[in-house]
Parts: structure tokens; C-alpha cells; sequence
């Protein structure tokens, strides 16, 4: 029978019912911020003179024993501790005494899990904060490094418009970019502080709710006790975050993997993140990028599961919620790989401009051409449709647009003149489209200060 | 053949491509952004010398032509219009001309349509957030009105301890006053113009982005013209944050179905707000909660229809994009249903407060008994025990906590003294949680008046 | 109030209650299965002595007056058909009058409507069943056709080992033929007649519900009423079947996508199933795989819809049910898009085989000539590492596997000889895997009989 | 670098790369599966020639070392052990030498791991059907115990007719029996052996893959190779089965959640299957039933996983694919607790008849009522309007429908007469429906032979 809640219970729980039902295998990870929050629900039940200060001082210095147990490795699980916050208060007891049944003097697991949770997530998400800065350094940096090297840009994977590559690189700093801003949105939300809540009803012991939440280094507290063990929004919101980072890198990943095609060999990627085959001795399998993309499949999942779970259950704390953590952890950890595996393939990528240059074919020009026309004064629609035909006719020569001769050119319409040679260039093309956020070396150059300049914020 | 792209095309669409491929029938509800969007593009390459200024008036008041129509429902739709912008296109040609064509001068269709749809979002968000404030407004007013009403508060849906059916209902206010926040944050990263991106490298006509961004009241730009097309972030934000609302509402309908039972009891819906049978004459049932449960559904679903569309796509515009709007369209409607259907219900159900009363057992009462001992000096752990055993004998003398004499407590624990009494009261247990977030009648009112003060910034 | 079930209201429904709780314009669809559905029970309940002879003809000719209407297109919603049930019975009463009100004896819109969508169902799959044939008709006629090209086969992108065009084409006809195994197994579960279960507790008039569910063409009866009503499982396994489709589908588009760019170059899709863009001329762009693709993100999201309705909702007939339809509907008409679509492109893409041909690089033989070695009697381990040598040896050398000297062979393991050329042939490598499954043009051969031959039972 | 694809790499692999694409942790419950399937394939490949019957003894009972040590759990991992086919070949060289070289003859991992895959979930999908026919077996028996109880049966929570506990309690049964029918479907697709489809193109040295198939305990093998090892259709339907029966569960739990509160108390739960509060002495929770509720929400993720994963991957062997298992893993074991705990729970369950019994209000009659006056010739409709006022009224006097006196009836419609009496019983209103599936007890034991019969086959 369990230490925490048997007293009413005369039958012993099934054995099968007790695997089922504990959570120790996936909460230990939440061992030391659960003793962190213990330690300052102390603090503020001796300020409420729940305990003397000699008892504090036990309680506390006991629980630095229990988590240097942790710290070292040497902490050793009972049979009976059913999640880590008993496993815990079980060990304190062998340490401290019956003085350690103080500890859960108005507190709930119900809060202490709350709690436990929210502690976990902001140094958890701290480090993923480091984490996407330095993936989006990485980006920016090999952005500015290969500033001069046009490729093709796709629409629908067919060939669209020169730009450049970095700016098509740097379009993935946009992305993570937006994910910085929500994580600091969200983060907000995860700081504040449940502990006081107790089981639903609040706190009877008139501990300072305020003093507590600083002390756990909280922004806030939470303001209804009902709301404050029923809710898992923070949660939700930050598997929400994270599948939104596996949707970008895995368009990140695709990328690279068509790009590291034989066919397309735009960027080669690193033997150290790569891999081969079992029988097939001259594989060189991008295997890194296709984990990225196929690890969203599990982002996804995490954020539905614990939708799912919380979809029309009934308000404060089911049982259900215990569901919650496994996915957080999973979305967690693999962020924690996702980034840096990232950030290491495209740090140690290498890029094949001559690749890049040969795939400029003429009709990427097409766009160019059309603008010309509306220069001359014609209307785009109708310029639009003069290159469509142009198109054609030098399909049905078998030579590029730019090989086509003014003649040629003049067949389809008469406003073309010898200065039409002047747009048939990549470079002109790119350089163009020199309004913010274009292909211009300026506009792409000022898209990377301005994320140098947002990264050291 | 199309007139926006067809030039260089040789053979006709299929028919089932074509209605395959057409969107018409998801995206004309955005006929007015998208002439309002041409009218501001307009102006914006009339500025960039593209166009006269005659040529921009006659542009701009064709327009207002074919918003006219559409305001009036006279706008007939042709057979070949595939889209919004094709068939405003082709409608503004019929009464203006060839000069229709210069309207497309530089822009594609990708910046115009993702335009479109954060103009769109804007709107139906702006309406949203009235909606959201009306439901919020609706449970802080319920909640003040019935500040003295007790009930069971239940976890597990097993009674727990009492609280004020005022604490039950703020608990609700506050989920979806962190959806108030959400809306306020992702309100940002959609108020981003990417009107000049062109298909994928920009503009080549030297606009000034920033002023036409101004001139469709958007707070910013989009930094990179191959985001600008690729990203779906702002549609994937907002259908997390409606998935999220209707995760809340779906635990209210929940609660409320629940309590209208008939052997609960605790709230009576309007007659407005409920529904009978084909078969069962005397059928009341609670649709309307049950559909706001059920609604969750869809909402999840919106969510994930577009994540899944934008996993491993590659980067820039792909068609499967255009999957993007009927989620979108959807979840937007549904919480313009289901919001002011919850604020309906609300204002209008019964509260049965007899039928709250009568369910408040006894053994409620057990941790404030707990509490006591505690307050005599007993380590909470050991209470616990204490008035587990308590609970089992008042069961086995088949009556309540409150009805045990002072000697059978004292069979327990000879630390229960006469004054024990004093806890024996629900009204005590609730006036107890005083600290804040706790069910005492000044720790709710605190929250009322929070909650007023947010609704009123 | 509604007629069907107002009587013991005393109040109205609020107007935005009755657009929420309305289902008219989702399943007005089943018009025809609904009516056809009420003349079978009125056919019941006058054997079970409820209707005269008289009464039923009059019924059943009325019934089919409004059967004409819906199919003439002439039936008029009235404002208070709440449903299409409603609406039937509403316009059956205005043609025969109160006797319309007998249709109703011991029958609930709980079962009613839990037939008709059984009654669609198997319709609808009906069709799809032969699109879904017809579709593997065409990969297998396409297979037939090409049997004598050869390409690259991939793994992970890279190329792998020569494979036959049509092996490639031909593992699209298997996953679809699991598809259409699993519409055989899931069909048998959607063919069991709930009508008789009433609203949850089975019909008090005594019906033959075995010769009921005979007269509507079903396969069996439900067995028990509460489920019956409760039921939505055939939904579910008919939207995870739709949802397997679209996986396969999508890889398909995903691998022509790839094809189809301008590096592979592998096929080219008609004209009819591609389109342009509005801002580039030269483009050609592969939208209806894109949509292919894309469209699986819904086929996915309605499975996750009716999913999350179902969980967690107490059991018979809750209101949440009515969100069950749209998400069915919308599968069945996608699919209904998807599979002739997928057909036509299938149909008429033309296969560049020498583009295939010029990609098939030496390295795709590394796997053959590590069975060489093993042949000559080395572990397979050891000969794959070889070849691993050679590889690199090639890449340093600059020239391909085949155009190796047989010293350089023999610089690697003293067991190549000139025999070795023999091996080095692609159409050699494709012939040497001729076991069942295999890329020989016999096994090949093999798959194509087998195919049709399923295809014709 | 890994021994079994090094050979053509020059860097080392990064070390997190390494952690990221090792497999190992998940796949290593599949030794046992592993072992066999080489095994089998070792005698494959002597049939074919390529091993000498001696090599085949060496290699055979090498492996079963390795499996010995899998069994007594003394088998060591080595740091490059990245997946469990690695370990396995590994560990055979180590105890047979370069021999075991030979086992990947002709084999590639890709073949090797669906074979695997389809080999464990053929065992796990056997315990998994053993424990499915036991929760049915418990779900009847507790069904016959107890079919004299009379229960309320309600649609959309509210009271609507008199049903039998058992009648209640068997509709779970033929949910479940739908899943066992779905099992039997599924396991056909599970049981096709890909062994000898290699990395993509087939098998090279003449195995006969029926008799290997056949060795391995499979009833057919797949018919092409690259589709063979793409293939995860298995697992997604596997998946899909497997969230269905939580679906189904999830149903279960909610009711008897709802049936186990105070207010209703019809059911107890076992303090076996009951967990207690921390801080609420009082408390006994039906946390068996919420977290059988809660984990519908993984069941329902891992098939998102898997479906996300898939979508839009190209064709043949991605290392996306890696990422099936843990999603299968997670549902085998989840439905390995869900299953036996479910049954657990209703074994151990007290049913109390007295509670139900109470329950009973007249207002559960009033289609009895209803079908009393068509009998009496009314058309059912106004039968319906009549009784609701009837409601009405019983209402306004504060009596229930059996205690209106006729006179009161008669003020509604004149056809009431002093028969009526003869309808006001529970008793006589499930007795009433005793066509099949109904709630006659005639007509429940039906279904419990029924469903015995179904469960011996």
C-alpha cells in the first residue's frame, strides 16, 4: 500500500494496476527540479510557521542529500515509489525522519507535478533557445559565406528564377527566426508559478503565494487553483512550437536531400553525417536530413497526443493528464538532437556552385523578358503571355532563350530591340530584384545584418 | 486555356484537373481583400512609375466596380475562373480593358494570394477577439453573480473538497484568457506583408514594400521573398490556438453535460440551448454543449490537415499549398460558432444551488480535519493516515465525518479535541483557501476583478 | 419548434443554436438512401401489422414523389428542415398527410440515420472500388507497356542498383491492391443493418429486422441496439483506409515530382494535368501530383477528426456524432478525385527512356560486383568492403566502376579476373535478380500476370 | 566506422550523428525475431549454394548462442552495435569468425528489418488476440451474471429508456468483437515474408523465397521487392487497428467513470483497480479507467506517426522509415496493459442494482406511452407531441408519469384508457423490445450466446 494515499484503502492494488498506473519511469528526469520545489515549499511553510526554522534547515539540507544522490548516480529506487515526487519524500524520510511527512503539509501532488513540470520545461527550453540561436547562426553564417553563388530557384520544383543561395538559405532563418519569437511568447506562459494550488481548492496555510513563485525564479503565479492543476496549455503550446520547428526543417531537409542528389549534386553532405549501406558498397545515404524530416512525424504526434488526451475530460486533475509528459520529453529530446544535427549538416556541407551554375538554364530568364515588355510599355498579361510563345519557339529550336536571335525575338513581338540582350543574365536577373526582401546582393546582405542583428539581441 | 498562365501550353486542361485544380469555390470569400490588396498594389507600382496616374484611377475605381458587385452578390462567375484573383482579374478586364494587365505587373499570384489570406486573418481574427471577450465577459459576470453558491469540487470526478461555483466557473475565464494572449501574439507574426515577394525573387519594379505594407494597415514586411510564398506559420499558429479553445470549451461542455444530468443536477440549460428526440417525448438533451465538444474535433483536425500538407514539402510555393484555406476557413467559422454558442449557454443555464448543497458530503471535509491535525502538530503524512482511518470507520457506522462523536475521532488520534467542530463546516473549508488562486470569497472576487481589469485593457 | 421532437419545449431554440445544430446542408446527400431506407421500414412495420396494405402503398408511392423531387432537383428546404430526415418526412406529410407521421412508429432518427450513412457507404464505395481498379488497370497496362526500360532504382535518393521502369511503376499496383483487399474486408463491416435498434433500446413492434436488412440489400444485422445507435467504427476504418490511399498516392506524386524536374527529367507530364504561373512563362508546373499530395494531409486530418470525436464520449448516441459526416463525405469525395486523377496522369505521362538510361551511373553495379567476389567464395562482409575501395578508387580516378582496368580490380583482391566484365552490364544485373519479386524481366512478367489476374476476379 | 557499410566513407561519423541514427535501443526486443530470420535464411542460401552444409551447421548454432545470451540476458552491447542486426552479426563473428560474413549474402538490412518487423508483430498480434478473447470472455460472463439488473439507458447523457445492465455491457462486446474480426483481416496483410527482396531489386542468388517464407511461419510472400521494402502499410493498419480498440475502451472507462461518481454510484470500483489522494484522505479514483481513457490519446499519436512519416516520402527504402518502430512498440505494449486492466476492472466490479434500480424515473416510460397510443391507431408523430405535454404536465403537478391519474392522461388524448397501467412498469418496457438486439431478456441472451459461440470458434 502506498506511503502517500492508502490510509482509506483495504485491498492492495493489482500488481499489473501499479505498473499501469506509476509514472516513475518517466518522471525521474524531473528528480532535482522537484527537489528544487520542494525545498522552497519549505521555505515558504516555515515563513507561514508551519515549520520552525530548525525544521527548515533539516528538511533542506536533507533534500540536498537526496539530490546529490541524483547527481551522483547513487540514488536507488524503491518497489513502492510509484512517481518520483513519493520516491523523494520516501528517501527524505529514510534520511530526515518522520519530520519529512511535513513536507507535504498542504501541498498536493497535484501542485508539486504542476510545478515540477513547468521548472523542467524553462531550463529545457533554455537550452533549445541556445540551441535555435546557434542553428540560425550557422545559417547566417554560411548565407554571408557564399553570398556570390546563384543557383536556380524552384517553384513546384520546376525551375523559376535565379537567386541566390543564400537567399534561399537565409529563408530558413525567417522560419527558426519566427520560431525565436514564440518561444519567448510561450515562455511566458510556462513561468508562472502553480505551487499553492494544493489538489484544487488553494492553499489553507497563508503562505505567501508571491515570495514563493520569485524564490522558484517564476514571473507570476497562477491565479484560479482549479485552472492551475487542470491546465496543460503550456504544454500543448510548446509541443505546438516544436512540431512548427519539425515542419520547417523538414523543408530544410527535403531540400538538401534532393539537392544532394546524383541528378541535382547542388550540396554534398559530410561523411560524418551520412551513411552507407549494408550491401550496397558505394551508397552515400543522407541520412541525417531524412531522420529531420522523418522525426515531425513524432513532433506531430506529441502535439495530438496530448490534445487528445485533454480533449473533453472533465475540469481539474483526471488521471488522464498523467499522459502528459511523455510526449513533452519526447518532443524535448528530439529538439535537442534536430537542432544540432542541423546546424552540423549545414555547417559541414559543401556546395557545388559549378553544379548550381550549370542547372541556370535560359528560361529561368522568362520572367526577365516579360518585364522588359512591360518597360516598353505593354501590358504584363499580355507580355506574360509574348514569352509564353517564345518559350515555345525555342523549345521547337532546341536552343535557349538567350541563344534565340532578335529576329526571332521580333517574330513574337516587335517592341523587342537590341537592348533585350541586356536582361539575358542571370546576374541582371538577380540583381533586379533589389526591393527588401529580393535576390539582390544588397537586399540579401541586408537580410543578414538584420539577423546578426536580432541573433545578438 | 487560362488567360494567367496558359502561353506556352499546347494542349487543354483536363476537365476533372481543371476542377481539381480550381479553388473558386474555397477562396472567393476573399473577393474583397484581394481587390482591396490590388487596389493598395496598384498604387504602390503607380508610385514606382509602372502606371499614370489616370491609369491608376481608372484601375482603382474598376475596382470598386467589381467590390461593388461582390458587396451587392451581382459578381457572376465564368466557367474559367480558377481562382479569386483570376476571376476579380478577368471581371476588372471586361470593364476596363487591356489596362486589367498591368495590374499583375510584378506580383504572382504566390504573394498576392498569401496577401490575401493574412488580410483575410486579420479581420476574421479582429472579429474573433470581440467574440472571445463577449465569452470571457459572459463567465466573469455568471461568476460575480453567484459568488456565495457552494458545491463539490471534484478531481478524478470524485468529490474533493467544496468550492465556490464562482471558482469553478474563473477557472474557465482563465484558460481562455491565455487564448486572449495567444491571439495577441500570433496578431504579429500575421500582420506581415509579403505583397512583393513576386512567385518566389522579389520585385523588379523598385517598390517601396514598407509604404505598401502601411497603405493595407500590416505592422511589417516579410524579409525574404522565398518565405514569403513558402510560409503557411501564421495559418499553423491560428489553428493551434482555435485547436486550443476548443480543447477549454470541450472541458466546460464536458463539466456542464455532466452537471446536467439528471443525477447530478447542479445546472438546468435553457431551453434554447437544448434539444428533444424523434422517439422520446420526454428528451431534453444538452446538444449544444454536446456539439461544442464534438467541434473540437474538426478543429484538431484543421490542424493537423495543414501540418501534415507543409511536412517535407520542399521550400518556396508547391501546389499542395493551396490546401491551406478550406482548414483555415473552417476553423474560423467554427469558433465563430462556438464561442457565442458557450456564451449563450452560460448566460442563460440555472444553477441549481439545492441540488450543490445537497451533494456536499461530508467527507469533503477530510482535509481540512487533516489540517487540523497538522495545526496541533502532527506531520501532515501521519494525518493523512489518521483521517484515512477515519473515513473507513465513518463508512462502516454508515454516517458522515460530521456526525462522528468527539470519541470516535479521538479513537483515531487523541490530538482531536472539542474545537474540531470548528472545521466541520463547508462554508469554513472554503473561507480557509485564502490565499491567492484559493476558493475563499476574497480570493475569488480578487480574481473577478483581475479578470475585469484584462477585459477592460 | 420542431416538429419532430418540440412537445414538451416551451421555449424556442436561439437562432444561432438552430444554424449550429442543423445537419441539412452536410446530409442532404442522403436524400435518396433515406427515402429508400423509409420505404423498406414501412415495408417492416406493415408486416409487422403497424400499417394496413393501403397505408403502406400510399407511403411508399409518397415517398417516392419526394424521391423524384430530389432527383429532378425540384425539392424545396423548407427553414425548419433540420436535417434530411426531417425534410423528408416534412414533405411526405404535405403530399399524404398525418398517415406520414406513422413512418416514424418505433423508428428513432438515431437508427435512421446510422442506416442511411450505411446505405451511402456502400454506394459510394462501390464506385471507388472501381476507380480504385481502374487506377491499378492503368499502372498495370503502363507496366506492360515500358517493360523493357531500365533506371536507377533509389534508396534514400541515391542510387541503389539498375532496376525495370515498370518494377518501379508495378510496386504502386501492390499497395493499391492492399487497398482494395482491405475495402473487401472493411465493406463487410459497413453491411450490417442497424435499423430496428430504435433511439438506443431496440423496436417494441415486433419487426423482422433479418428480412429488413435483406430488402435494403445488407449483409447482416447489428447485433446489439446500444451499439448500433453508438456505432461509428465502419466510419473510422473507411477514413483510415482513405487515409492509407492517400500515403500510397502520395508517394507516387512525390517520386513523379522528383521525375519530372528538370534534373531527372525521367517523365513528363501531359499538358493536361500540368499548369502555368501567372508571372513566369516558361513555366510548367506538375500541380495535380502537388495536389495529390497534398490532399493527403485531409484524408489524414478527417481520420484525426472522427477519432477525436469518438474518444472519450459516454456511450450510445451523443450529439458529438453529428461531426461524423462531413469529415466521411469529404474522404469519399476526395478519393473520388484522387484515384482518376492519379489514373490520368499515369496514363498519359510520357517515360523519357533515355534520360533514365544516361542516369544510370557504373556505381549502380557495386552490388553485383561484390556477388561476384562472393561467388568466387568470399563472405559477403568482406567483399561489400571491397567494392567500398573500388568506389573510392573510381571517385579518385575520376571514371566510372566500368571503365576500371583489371589491374585496378585486382589492386583491391586478387579474385577479380577478366571475367569480371561480365558483371559489369546493367541489363546483366536487373536479369540476375530473377527470383519471384525480382527486377529479371520474367519476374516482372510474373507480377504483371499475377496482377491481372487479381484484377480480373 | 560501422563494419557493415564503411567501407567507401573517409570521415568518421559525428558523434551525435551516431546517436541520432542508431537504432538500437528500440529494436533490440526484436533479437529473438532477428536470430530466427537468419537462421532461416542461412538454410535459404545453402538450398541456393552459397553456403556449404557444414557452414550452415556453424552459422545455425552460432546463432543460437547468440540467442542464448539474448534469453539470459548476458548479451552485451558494443559501443558500435548500431542496430540489433549489427549486434547480432557482430557478436556471431566474434564466436564463429569470418564465416559469419556470409550470413548477409545477398541480404540487405532493408529486407532483413521488414522481415523482422513482420515476424515480432505476428507474436506480439498472437498475445494481443488472447488477451482480446479474455476481455470479451469477462465482458459476457459479467454480462450473464447480472441480466435481471435494470438499469437506466441513456443517449446523450439524459435518461431516455429502461435498458438491462447486461444489455449495456454486451454493446462493448461487439465493439470488441469488430476489432477481433479487424485482427484476423490485418494479420493476413502482416503475414507476407519480403526476405529476399535485398536493399530494393530482389535476390541474386536463387533462393526459393516460398520455402523460406513457409520455414519462417509466413503464409505468402510479397510479390515486389522494392515495394517490399517500402512497405509499412502493416504497421499503419496495425496502428489503426490498435487505435480503434482504445477508442472503443476509452468509451468504456468514460461511462463507468461517470457510473463510479457519488451522484450516479451504480458501479464500484475494486480498490484494486482505485488509487488515493496525497493530500485528500477520502479519496478512492478510478485512475485505472482514466488513464485506460488518457492512453487513447498515444494509441491515437503513434498512428498519426507513422501516417506522418510516410506521407510524401519517395518511393523504395528512406531512413525516414526508421522511425516506424517505436510508434509500434508504444502501441503493442500500451494495448498489452490497456487490454488486461480493462478486463481487471470489470471483473472486480461491484455492480449496485439498488442505486440503478433508483434510478429509474418514469419519464423513461413515456415512449412506452407513446407507442401505447399507436396502437390504440394514433400515427406516431402525434403519439410523440401528445406525450410531451404529458411530460409537461407531470412536470407542473411535481408527480412522476406512472403517478398522473388517468384522468390527467385522458386531458391529453382521449385514447388513454384504465390499460395504460399495463405499459407503466419497467419491466414490461425492455420486455417490450424483444425483436433481435433488443432489450428483452430473451433477446440479451441471444447475444450472449451469440457472442460465446463467436469466442469458441
Amino acid at each position: 500500500m502506498p506511503a502517500l494515499w492508502g490510509g482509506r484503502f483495504t485491498e492492495d492494488t493489482d500488481a499489473l494496476m501499479w505498473a499501469f498506473n506509476a509514472s516513475i519511469s518517466v518522471d525521474q528526469r524531473m528528480a532535482l527540479v522537484d527537489i528544487w520545489g520542494s525545498q522552497a515549499y519549505a521555505r515558504a511553510i516555515q515563513k507561514a510557521s508551519v515549520l520552525t526554522e530548525n525544521e527548515l534547515t533539516k528538511l533542506v539540507s536533507g533534500l540536498d542529500v537526496v539530490a546529490d544522490e541524483f547527481e551522483q548516480g547513487t540514488f536507488a529506487l524503491a518497489d513502492k515509489d510509484e512517481d518520483i515526487h513519493t520516491a523523494v519524500e520516501r528517501r527524505l524520510g529514510e534520511i530526515i525522519g518522520p519530520l519529512a511527512g511535513k513536507l507535504h503539509t498542504g501541498r498536493s501532488r497535484n501542485d508539486q507535478v504542476a510545478t515540477d513540470v513547468r521548472l523542467y520545461m524553462l531550463e529545457a527550453l533554455g537550452h533549445l533557445s541556445e540551441m535555435l540561436d546557434a542553428t540560425c547562426k550557422t545559417i547566417v553564417d554560411k548565407a554571408a559565406e557564399h553570398i556570390d553563388v546563384l543557383m536556380p530557384g524552384y517553384t513546384h520544383m520546376q525551375p523559376a528564377q535565379p537567386v541566390r543561395f543564400s537567399h534561399w538559405l537565409m529563408s530558413y532563418f525567417w522560419m527558426l527566426d519566427r520560431d525565436r519569437e514564440r518561444l519567448a511568447d510561450l515562455t511566458k506562459r510556462v513561468s508562472c508559478c502553480p505551487l499553492g494550488a494544493g489538489a484544487l481548492a488553494g492553499n489553507a496555510y497563508g503562505i505567501d503565494r508571491q515570495a514563493l513563485a520569485k524564490d522558484l525564479g517564476f514571473d507570476d503565479i497562477t491565479w484560479n487553483s482549479m485552472d492551475a492543476v487542470a491546465d496543460r496549455d503550456m504544454i500543448i503550446e510548446c509541443l505546438s512550437w516544436g512540431a512548427q520547428i519539425g515542419l520547417h526543417l523538414s523543408r530544410l531537409a527535403e531540400d538538401i536531400i534532393i539537392w544532394s542528389t546524383r541528378e541535382f549534386g547542388f550540396v554534398h553532405l559530410s561523411d560524418r553525417y551520412s551513411t552507407g549501406s549494408s550491401i550496397m558498397p558505394q551508397k552515400k545515404n543522407p541520412d541525417s536530413m531524412e531522420l529531420v524530416r522523418g522525426k515531425t512525424g513524432r513532433l506531430l504526434a506529441n502535439l495530438i497526443q496530448i490534445m487528445a488526451v485533454c480533449k473533453g475530460i472533465p475540469s481539474t486533475y483526471d488521471k488522464d493528464l498523467q499522459e502528459d509528459k511523455e510526449a513533452l520529453f519526447d518532443t524535448l529530446d528530439t529538439l535537442g538532437m534536430l537542432l544540432p544535427i542541423t546546424a552540423g549538416v549545414v555547417a559541414t556541407m559543401t556546395i557545388d556552385a559549378d553544379k548550381m551554375a550549370a542547372a541556370l538554364s535560359d528560361e529561368l530568364i522568362a520572367t526577365d523578358i516579360a518585364d522588359y515588355l512591360v518597360k516598353k510599355g505593354l501590358p504584363f498579361r499580355e507580355a506574360h503571355g509574348i514569352v509564353g510563345r517564345l518559350v515555345l519557339l525555342s523549345e521547337d529550336k532546341g536552343v535557349g532563350l538567350c541563344s534565340l536571335s532578335l529576329e526571332d525575338y521580333r517574330s513574337t513581338c516587335e517592341l523587342f530591340e537590341a537592348d533585350v540582350q541586356g536582361v539575358l543574365s542571370f546576374e541582371a536577373s538577380v540583381e533586379a530584384r533589389d526591393t527588401a526582401g529580393g535576390t539582390a546582393r544588397s537586399a540579401v546582405l541586408e537580410q543578414i545584418t538584420e539577423a546578426r542583428k536580432r541573433l545578438a539581441q
